[in-house]
Order: C-alpha cells, then structure tokens, then sequence
C-alpha cells in the first residue's frame, strides 16, 4: 500500500483552520439483494466488495482510485489509515471480507463491509462542510447509476442502524477547542451539543478520547429530515456558532490572563523542544498548546502547517514508515521526541 | 536588617558539592540559674538575651557579629532568615523576647531563646563537617568563658529536650538525593538511616517536606556519647557512605538509561527557560533535576553557583527584596519566572 504523502493534516489548513481542523460528510448506503454486513455470509460479503469494486465512480477521481483489501493489508497499513481517518478502528480491525476505496488526494474515500455496505466520505482540511456535502452527492449520484442502493419508500435509504436511516448522511467537523477547555466551558458546549441531538467524540471517533483538545461534532439523527435541511442546520448555524464559542474563549483567556496563556504555550514548545523520550499521548496535549499560541499569534517561529503535519507524523504507523526506525520497544518515545524536536528547529 | 549577599548558598559549592549542599554543627546550651525558655517569664528571658549579648565571641567573630532581635524584626526580615537557614521556623513566628547573632558572613549564627536558651551553629558549603565541629567548639569555648552553662556530672550538658541532652551536639548535612530517588531507592536509604538513629527530614528541617530532592540528615541521639564519637561516627562513616549510595544511583541511572536522565534534565531546563508563571515548589523541583543535570555533565552552559544561588533567591522573602517586586498577588509566580528566566540565560 502507498498513502500519498499530503492528506488533510499536511495540506494548507483551510478555511477557520484556528478552529476547524476538518470537515467531514459521510453518506450510509446498501445494495439491494444483499443482507446488511453483519448478517451477509464470507461469499455475500466477498461478492458485495466485487460488486462496489466494479461500480462506476466520477470521471475526476475514477483515474486515481486505490483499493486496499484489508483482509490482505499488513497490521502497519491498516494503523496507518486509522491515523488518516480513512477507516474508522472497528473496520480495521474487523477480520470479515472487506476493502476500501481511496482517491489519489485522499479527500475520496468508501468503506466496503463497514456497518453498511458502503460508507462514503468526503474529507477536507478547514471547515470546507459545503464541498464535502457536493463531493459526496456527486460519488452518491454517480455509484447509484451502476448500484442498485436498498431504498423503501417510507424510510428512505435503508441502513444497519436507525441513526443512519432516511438520508443516511453525517456531517462532522474535527474542531479544536482549548480555550474552551482552559475557561472550563467545555462542559457546558458538550451539554449544549448534547440537547442539539450532536454527537461529540474524541480524536478517533466513537468511543474515542479527546486527546489534545480535539473533538469531533456530528449530528445524531438522519430520520425524516432532508440532507439539505441537515446541512443548512449543522453547517450554517451549529459551526459558525461552536467556533464563534472557541474564538471567545480565546480572547476572553488573552485578555484576562495573557500570562497564563503564554506560561502554558511557551512550557509546551520548550518541552517539545527540549524532550529525548514523548509518548504519544503527552506529544498530543502538547501540540494542542502549541496550536493554540500559533493561531494565537503568541508562537511565531512555527507554522500551524508544521504543527498540522505533526499532529499525524507521531502517530505510531506514521511515526514507524516516515522515520524506517529499528527502535524496538514499541512505544517509539525516542524516535518521536527526535522527529518533534527537528521539525520544531530545536536547537 | 541588612543580610550579607552571600550566603552558604552563594558562597561557592565546596567540597562534594555534587551531593552535599552544606553542612551544620548545632551547640544546645542553657544557663544556669535561669528556668528553660519555655519555663522562663518575660524578664527572664529579656534577661538571657542581655547575658548573651554581653558574653565575650571569639576575637575573628566579635567585631562582624549583628543581633537582630526577632520581636521588632519585620515579617519580612523574619522569613528572610528562615530562607537562610540561619533561624528555624518555630523561632522566627514565636512571639517572646528572642535574638539571634549572626556573623558578617553567616557562618554563624547564635540563636537566644529558641528551645534552648542557645542553639549556636555553624554552617558551611559543601562537605565540611569537621570545620563547622571545629568552629562550634571554638564558640562555645569562648562563650564558656563569660557564660556559665547549665552542666551535670551525671547527664553532661542539660537541655530542654531530652534527646539533646550529654553533649547537645547535632550534626547535619543538607543532601541532595535525586538519583536515590528516581531509582526509587530513597525509601530503603531513609529506613536504613532510622535503623542508625539518624533523623532524615525536609529542606527546612523539622516537619517540612523534602522539596526538591533535598534531605537533611542528622545525629538523633546525644546523651552518653562523647562529640568527638559522634563526629567519627556522622562525619567519617553515614556521610561518606550516602554519598556513595547517591552516586551509584546516578551512574547507574547513565548507564541503565542515560536517555532518560536526558529527558528530565532537559526538560526541567527548557520549562525554567520558556515558563511565564512559576511556583516555588515547582521551580525547587524543577532546580533539582538541572542541579543533577549540572552535576552529572549533562547540562553545560548553567554552572552549579548559578543554580545553588538560584534556589535561595526563588524563596518568597528573597524575592521580594532582591527585585523589590510590585507584583502583589503574594504568590509572586511571574517575578519567579522572569529571575529564573533571566538568570539561566534564556533567550
């Protein structure tokens, strides 16, 4: 398997980058014929990963589309498209026939044999929720000329779980949020989001922590409502208004403690400077900070595109490829820290 | 009051200064025909400091010797001498006549009316033992002349507390332990020094946290033992011997895990550097493991008179006088900071 080596985390930041580090919009669909993935035999489920494999895709990506079996993948490349937020843990991990398409920029990609037969995500660095939403109708409007999608009249798209029944489609963005985490209204954003029937999960998703002030905002119920009424709702009022929370929260910090904040992006680049052993957790939490003072203006002999790049770079499956290291131990701390320290111009 | 701008702590390090921060011999003395303090009235203990201050000090100490007396002294001043190590805490917030001497270079000091009438000491850098024994026995030779110590040819010299009584002499060490402590060996080396009747205990002696690393060790035990036994036994055996165990903790920490010692010593460095906001404890902490990475030829460009110095100016009262700061939140963590910053040579 070759990953290209831009993906999101190392393309420009995108649109409200301080904030939106990307944005995602993913539509469930199924073929008709066939049971749902967890009820179809090794052959249905073989068949279904041919069938998709053969189906039509838009002219502009058909050209550049890699597919990876994931019955055949190394453990090493099925990480390394966790890490990319490709394939979701489960997927990856799963042992039943299965594969997954990619585009070339990787902004493209379609799960076969995940919870649905097709799980199809467009993803964009920046809050780009609009170009995701017309990239992924597209691939939808295109794959249904050549699949026949299970459809009832009453429900709409047919789907494994009820959340995802009637339009199938999930909007989501990855948002970074430590001032509101530092002011302590995290909490109340996360209570809020809750009431508004959003999702909010952690760096990988369900079931995921929020390693590194980064949280992942999705909606929750797709059922009687149109994608067009989902995607006014979540990309013209619930983003603007959580990232409109964030920019307060910073300002708010900036203007009642600058010292504080400085104490606590200063300490961290040092650390990442300084540091011969970073776990991967600790390098998450500390590259939050240095974000923050980035896009703060408080950091400016480095660039969010390095912090961006990093932020993948010590992933352990990244950290293993870029880096060819025979470090033994398996927690890469060494490597880590000397990788961290050179792009961050240690001295 | 007007303290001399050196101190033990700034003089330069001395002998084994890698792990031997200073060393202290402590004289217990009362006067016969007065109770002991905490029987003494008012007059009498007004009484005892007149007595005092009218003995006869050696000739080299007579003319340098300034009294400050501890109930006029301001809060300030008070802390300051405590930060010194030069008065005990108990002593600077009591509220009964009180004083001590100091000499002009603070290697002695004589406290009047402490838990005894007098508590002289004298206190050097480094290993030095035998010229702090030296030095105390000249003083209370001298002091003997025009002073007549409470004495029984039974018990030796009488004390208020028991464990001081026979020949009232303490002898300590400030150690710095770092490596017995992140080898975790710190906790066998206390239960070995109690099995010997040594007392183990903090930066600031009795009841106080060992901050830092540093551990002040002593003699416990006095009665029925000559000072010159106790000297042999303290100053010739337990001293050289937990030197030993500090440095084999340090040498097997650089082989076992030199990586490891790097990562804290740097770190520690990088966050004195880069830090906007700094509480004492944490930069004690922080002090100790650049003092190991300054001892063990880790750390280059801060030398060890740099960091001793810096731990006695960190301390509350120090800090106020010496950057006659403004700041007026009483926890002082941004005027910390920029001295550390400063001092360490931060860019």
């Amino acid at each position: 398997m070759r990953l290209a080596d831009t993906s999101v985390w190392q393309m420009s930041p995108g649109p409200d980058a301080d904030v939106v580090v990307s944005s995602r919009v993913r539509l469930a669909r199924n073929i008709a014929g066939f049971p749902f993935v967890n009820r179809a035999t090794v052959p249905q489920r073989n068949e279904i990963v041919r069938v998709v494999q053969h189906a039509r895709f838009p002219t502009e990506w058909a050209g550049g589309i890699m597919w990876v079996n994931l019955q055949q993948a190394t453990q090493l490349d099925r990480t390394l498209l966790v890490e990319r937020h490709l394939v979701s843990k489960q997927f990856a991990s799963a042992d039943a026939p299965r594969a997954v398409a990619i585009s070339s920029d990787e902004s493209l990609s379609v799960m076969v044999n995940e919870e649905d037969h097709l799980r199809m995500q467009v993803l964009l660095p920046g809050s780009r929720l609009a170009d995701c939403f017309t990239g992924v109708a597209r691939l939808d409007e295109t794959l249904e000329q050549s699949l026949d999608f299970a459809y009832a009249q009453r429900w709409g798209y047919l789907t494994a779980c009820p959340t995802n029944v009637g339009c199938g489609i999930r909007f989501s963005v990855m948002l970074h949020l430590p001032g509101l985490k530092l002011t302590g209204d995290i909490d109340k954003v996360r209570a809020a989001a809750t009431d508004l029937h959003l999702a909010v999960r952690g760096f990988y998703g369900e079931h995921s922590e929020a390693i590194g002030d980064f949280y992942q905002v999705s909606n929750q119920i797709t059922l009687g409502r149109s994608e067009q009424d989902i995607h006014e709702m979540f990309a013209r009022i619930v983003v603007p208004q959580l990232i409109d929370y964030e920019r307060t929260a910073r300002s708010v910090l900036l203007q009642q403690n600058p010292m504080l904040v400085d104490d606590r992006v200063q300490r961290a680049l040092a650390v990442l400077r300084a540091s011969r052993l970073l776990a991967v957790d600790e390098a998450m939490k500390l590259l939050s900070r240095v974000r923050l003072g980035v896009c703060l203006g408080r950091i400016s002999d480095v660039d969010l595109a390095t912090v961006n790049r990093l932020f993948l770079q010590i992933q352990p499956a990244h950290l293993r490829v870029l880096t060819q290291t025979t470090e033994t131990d398996g927690d890469l701390k060494e490597t880590r820290s000397t990788l961290v320290r050179r792009a961050l111009g240690a001295r």
